[in-house]
């Protein structure tokens, strides 16, 4: 039997998943976080955690190979028919998932310099797939693809026009979330996803994208995965004299304010104690609250500007391992925003219920759990 | 008979303005532009333009020299008392005007670093006209210190705790403008003042201030004048990762890409034409079409966000040079805005009026035009 491999390699983890050729539910899930000497695969079917097969985990390729091990003693006599590759950049070409040749292996290693800390890790995953695989047809979903038609108000920089002309523009990431969650929208409330809708895909990642009419309009990231609303350890919005600062003033390196801008910044930085929500959220630190406070501003502001980009606001969408998870993130998120007309139903929002808007609300607010794992498995499927 | 002299020295222009110990309006005005081999200054009088003393304008010290052998044969017989300084830096202790003394000057000199291209100007004005007014009192205005009591949220960026202890904050500048027009609008129609407004100075330089109840409580420029809405040379909004990767990939010194930013970037960079909305505005060109959209797109997108900031917004002022002049800029903006309550009465914008909202409008819109001068004269006049 034939089966659908779905692969999502970032800078120190790989998530899979399989699924069968029809159906949404995968056969198996599963990780590798920590990659290096201290890497942890973890492995679940619909029947729960299962033992993975040992292998090492130092590296990407490793990784997958021990994943692949796994998968093989899982799967038994399923065959891997098409791979499904999340791929940070699709540049400006790609507005749906491609088949991989070598001519577009060869575009998206160009794109490189775009992306530099995740399009190296996402080509050595389907370089991997293709050689354990040299049968199955491999299939690249772009994170960026959702947003290519941006409006040129939207997908330009104030800066000369030879820089938009050889790419650097607004592309917009978290496009196979957004992509899910608009067809999913289209699904339960299609009025609502024909009109103007804030989507806030909140986790370890996080960023907002304004959908109007199921279309990308505005994304609150850009050129990098730096930009927008404030992660788990990324800076979020900054203003582009601080980075002159830190190399004119006080001696960084490119490399090393790269470093501390993804690695070091974010909630981490601001509380000086975790990347993770759950742990602030419990933390008794005023340093914790003072990373929330700022996390939740940064999200108002931005519900704020995704609105104006729209001409105005029918739905706001909560998703992601933030937005599916903390009540009190959301309520506290929709305070203050009577005047967009959200207003919480304070029980509902503590039920996790798909609508957690008040019923006499102006906006509807939902709670949208993506899977961006399905978007991948469905498009790879269409190329099985 | 006293008089207050008023200087603004900027990167290549010197703006100053002399008034009586009594009033408001200035018994001379004048500006030295394009400091350098082509120095132009000009002097006005209530009676018109006169002609001002020859003299070199090469540098900063020649101009002032030249312009204060200018005012000496303009003013007879009155002496200066106290000169009042606009300062773009006034760090973390100043939220309203200081009397300069070696002190001050010293703390003003140590924030260099935060606005290598504007504070060494300022101080050299201090410096010059300490010498030429051995007698008179000198006084700082700082466009930092009307944002100085921001709250954290939105003083912070979201790095390691240590950069904002060290003062790598959101300052927000343009405080002379915003101050000017809050009061202002204290005067012509107290009870908005008292509410939630957003000010929009758009002139060469650009960016947006919440101000609720008089205080200002966001404002778009952050830590330098780059941040926010594009101008006329700089580039507003930037994602850092752009900064990084112009390092990176394109090798472009820290250096370079503060030059480019700062003055080949903005309105000029994405119209390739002019960093000028008027010359923008006359022409056919599509290049100053899109230059336009943008700054119209980006400036909508900062009224959601100040609204955001402020939890609402009652009233929207336009101010500076384009916000004053061009009733196509206001009304562009204004469109799309309906759902925060704004909507444009087209024939009193096309006359300027005060008011330019329409009469059943939730929110007032209005036309303020600002007086950055008149704001250090009163300031100086209250240390003389």
């Amino acid at each position: 039997m034939s089966a659908i491999l779905t692969l999502n390699a970032g800078s120190s983890s790989l998530k899979f998943s399989v699924y069968q050729m029809e159906g949404d539910t995968p056969l198996v899930t599963g990780k590798v976080d920590s990659i290096g000497p201290n890497g942890v695969l973890s492995l679940k079917t619909a029947n729960g955690a299962i033992t993975p097969a040992d292998g090492s985990l130092v590296n990407h390729s490793d990784a997958l190979a021990t994943v692949l091990k796994s998968l093989k003693l899982t799967l038994e006599d399923r065959e891997i028919a098409v791979v499904g590759h999340r791929v940070v950049h699709g540049g400006l070409n790609y507005d749906k998932p491609a088949l991989i040749n070598e001519t577009l292996i060869e575009e998206l290693t160009a794109l490189e310099p775009f992306a530099p800390l995740h399009q190296p890790h996402n080509l050595a995953g389907i370089r991997a797939a293709q050689a354990a695989f040299p049968q199955a047809a491999q299939v690249a979903c772009f994170d960026t693809a959702f947003h290519r038609h941006h409006p040129y108000v939207n997908d330009t920089f104030a800066l000369p026009r030879s820089y938009y002309d050889k790419g650097v523009r607004r592309y917009g990431f978290h496009g196979l979330s957004y992509d899910y969650i608009s067809r999913k929208l289209a699904e339960v409330a299609p009025t609502l996803a024909a009109g103007r809708v804030a989507i806030a895909h909140l986790g370890n990642g996080a960023s907002m994208c304004a959908v109007h009419n199921g279309k990308s309009v505005a994304s609150t990231m850009g050129f990098s995965a730096l930009d927008g609303l404030p992660m788990g350890t990324r800076c979020g919005q900054l203003d582009a004299g601080v980075v002159l600062y830190l190399m004119q003033q006080e001696g960084m390196s490119a490399d090393e304010i790269e470093t501390m801008l993804y690695t070091r910044s974010g909630l981490l930085g601001l509380s000086g104690i975790s990347n993770d929500m759950r742990t602030l959220e419990r933390s008794d630190a005023p340093e914790a609250a003072q990373a929330i406070d700022y996390f939740i501003f940064r999200a108002q502001r931005e519900v704020g500007a995704m609105a104006a980009a729209m001409g105005g606001i029918d739905a706001l969408v909560f998703s992601g391992g933030i937005g599916e998870n903390s009540a009190t993130i959301r309520a506290r998120i929709c305070e203050r925003m009577a005047w967009m007309g959200i207003e919480i139903d304070h029980s509902r929002n503590d039920d996790n219920a798909q609508v957690i808007s008040s019923e006499m609300a102006r906006t509807t607010v939902m709670v949208i759990p993506t899977n961006e794992e399905l978007v991948i498995a469905r498009a790879a499927r269409a190329f099985a």
